[in-house]
């Protein structure tokens, strides 16, 4: 007989995993390398060094270990937050009246509010270890930047957040937040590096974009003498540490005899999609299960749907290495008028390359209205407040719950609830006061984002 | 041997109490009654009903029974948060290098973000039992009215929320999560009720208080058909339902062989703190154990260190029952530069007859400034962003811990982190700017709130 399955699973300490799980050792065909742009030629350790923790570089370009040990000084701040829950949305269940089965991976439950912690922590960790000075890095919706600053102030180290200008602007209790845990923030583009001063001088007035701001910390970090630059998403190393998400929902949902018929996650950088799926990818490449995977992007800024796959910079001032990428172009900027996070303009390079070969089944793009409706939804019955990022999630997993009570499937459907919204309230209140517009960019927009790509 | 301790101790729903405890039952002394204003005789049944759904009315009135079934229905949705982590701040601990071991026990888990919803769920619940047409409550810093939306979208019942003005005004984000949960939010006082209009004709321009926010909210649901009154704080039922708080940290210390010596809570109307203190104050009247209670409340409303110990009105219109409390005057409005909740002008019936009769060992009133600073360090070190409320406690407990590194006692240090501070954003910003004031009221105004005290 089946085990009575509760509302939430909240795992011991125990279930922490002690080793993460790097998925690109499994994968045939690997995912291809990032680039130095001035020679073109794959990136050495030694030039990531200079940019990112030596331990992180490392790991960047670990493509053989298909477990990396976490240390113990990262499993005891894991401890704080850890395991997330996973929950059965036996609400939403009713309220659609679906014979489908729904969990979700809730990473919202950590003071910063998101999945983000989970590579804040080892980040900050690695810093520490290797005695730096200082961490830069930039943040858009505030996400990355709350879960770092909370992070840096555990393990003693000094921060600075370049913040997307217009989120600056719009979310002041995000700056605040950072502020609490210890953090300075600046706005970007700002007037205080050259690659801020040439955005403004290009640009004049503009709100900014993860692509700027990640220009400026990164220029910050290479030019002071014991600082590095961090990032929370995109990289393979940042896959590496989400992929804890995708472990302990595995190992819960193991406990009660269930495995996900489909998989669901919002996708920005990619980050939390690519470690929700990580374990449950690695069985369908050993052919062990075959999940179905879903990626669900924002239609204001869709890089896996309407973007091209191919070498970009990872920044709008292009000083990063080049990653292989879909991508909508790194000078591209999404419509002001879209709330809340994913507005990266390219996708990690390890969900590009899944994509591309075809193990990431499906992505999907949703216009915000649409994203919010299933958030309000979704919070009337199951109780939490999602982030607008996450909501993507929540409503393609609705769509196919609906669907199974159409064709009468019992599908078990997980997906990742990364986030709580209570940041987000300004947008909940233009969607519930009906001044929320929709927005997708033109193609002759989207042709001008791929024209700022480099030609290989 | 001990067991290992947990970072956080999560136990499984079956935890969850089948029963709430109901400490007047347990009272040597009783609890004086509530009292009609009109004929100073206690308040019946029957007339209470007119204000409050009959099974809550019943509850009130309940000093007989110790043990009060939860039914099923109210137990589905504390599955959904509950039980709540009891926390083992080992980082604060180490933070403060004190020998004692200190636990909290986190009622933030939830997206209310409070420990209200505790007693919003059943006040919803039985409001739907009973086929009610719609509720009406007050809200002050906002916590109450966000866990009350969230009840009654669960349970689909109708809500008016009177929010004191001053709180509508700094915090439309509370606003806009409770509209997102569907609730009708209104400014108090406004010109919607009598009793609204006759503060506004009396004060003018004001920031409105709980009390007048309770007369308006009473107003309305008296004189609507099917439409009944329900109040987070300060009322034994509340009381009651709180006392989940405390059965589950009790079950959850009991779990690792522990006990409190000290038990600390924040204390507004008192809700939490009866709820957390409920069954260890029974061991107390039992003599089983002896605990050492401390309440903390805001220099700035300071009701059990400086108010009177007296029957009074639960709002300043004059239009609710009386109660026996410690109070400031049923007319004192606590400072605008007070940030936060804790700004009632009495205290619960049962808190107050728990400190008169000494049982609640020692009441302490910290100011504002001194507050926030604990909520920071408390914040950086243990990776959790209290409310202003919940920093009351966390101040004390500290101080506490303190002491037992200056004596080597290893005192088992147990306090209530109420909730979380996202929506406080303003006040830590005017904290870490430097700009937040403290206030103390003065011994004229403390009297002036005393004369407006019915003479009995």
């Amino acid at each position: 007989m089946k085990k009575n399955i509760p509302y939430r699973i909240n795992l011991p300490e125990e279930y922490i995993p002690k080793k993460w799980y790097n998925l690109r050792a499994e994968m045939k065909s690997p995912v291809p390398p990032l680039l130095n742009p001035a020679t073109r030629e794959p990136v050495t350790l030694d030039e990531l060094s200079k940019i990112f923790c030596t331990e992180l570089a490392k790991q960047e370009l670990n493509t053989t270990d298909a477990y990396i040990d976490i240390p113990q000084g990262i499993i005891d701040f894991y401890k704080m937050c850890r395991p997330s829950p996973l929950i059965r949305a036996y609400c939403l269940e009713k309220e659609l009246g679906t014979p489908a089965k729904i969990y979700y991976k809730f990473e919202g439950n950590n003071t910063s509010g998101s999945h983000k912690l989970n590579s804040a922590i080892p980040q900050a960790y690695y810093a520490k270890q290797q005695g730096l000075k200082g961490l830069t890095t930039e943040t858009g919706a505030g996400q990355w930047g709350t879960a770092l600053s909370m992070a840096c102030a555990y393990y003693h180290i000094p921060l600075t957040v370049f913040m997307v200008k217009g989120s600056f602007m719009q979310k002041p209790h995000r700056k605040a937040i950072m502020q609490t845990f210890g953090a300075s923030v600046i706005p970007s583009p700002s007037d205080t590096t050259n690659a801020g001063r040439a955005i403004i001088a290009k640009l004049g007035e503009t709100s900014g974009s993860l692509g700027c701001a990640i220009s400026e910390a990164v220029e910050v970090a290479v030019s002071n003498d014991g600082f590095r630059y961090v990032l929370g998403s995109v990289l393979n190393q940042v896959a590496l540490h989400q992929s804890i998400i995708g472990l302990e929902a595995k190992a819960a949902m193991e406990l009660y005899d269930e495995y996900p018929d489909v998989v669901i996650g919002c996708a920005g950088g990619g980050s939390n999609l690519a470690g929700l799926i990580a374990p449950f990818m690695g069985d369908k490449i050993k052919g062990t299960h075959n999940p179905y995977f879903i990626a669900v992007e924002p239609a204001s800024c869709p890089s896996l749907t309407r973007g091209k796959y191919g070498y970009d910079f990872c920044d709008t001032g292009k000083v990063t290495p080049l990653a292989k990428m879909y991508s909508l172009g790194c000078e591209f900027i999404p419509s002001s008028n879209h709330a809340g996070g994913l507005r990266y303009h390219g996708m990690s390079p390890l969900i590009s390359k899944l994509y591309d070969d075809g193990l990431l089944d499906e992505a999907r793009s949703i216009e915000q209205t649409a994203v919010f409706d299933a958030a309000v939804r979704f919070a009337r019955c199951e109780g939490i407040l999602p982030a607008p990022e996450s909501s993507h999630a929540i409503k393609i997993a609705m769509d196919e719950a609906v669907k199974c009570r159409e064709t009468g499937e019992e599908k078990t459907i997980l997906f990742g609830l990364t986030g709580t919204g209570y940041f987000d309230m300004s947008a909940y209140s233009s969607f519930i006061e009906k001044s929320m517009g929709d927005y997708i960019p033109t193609e002759a927009e989207l042709q001008h984002g791929f024209e700022g790509m480099p030609e290989m």
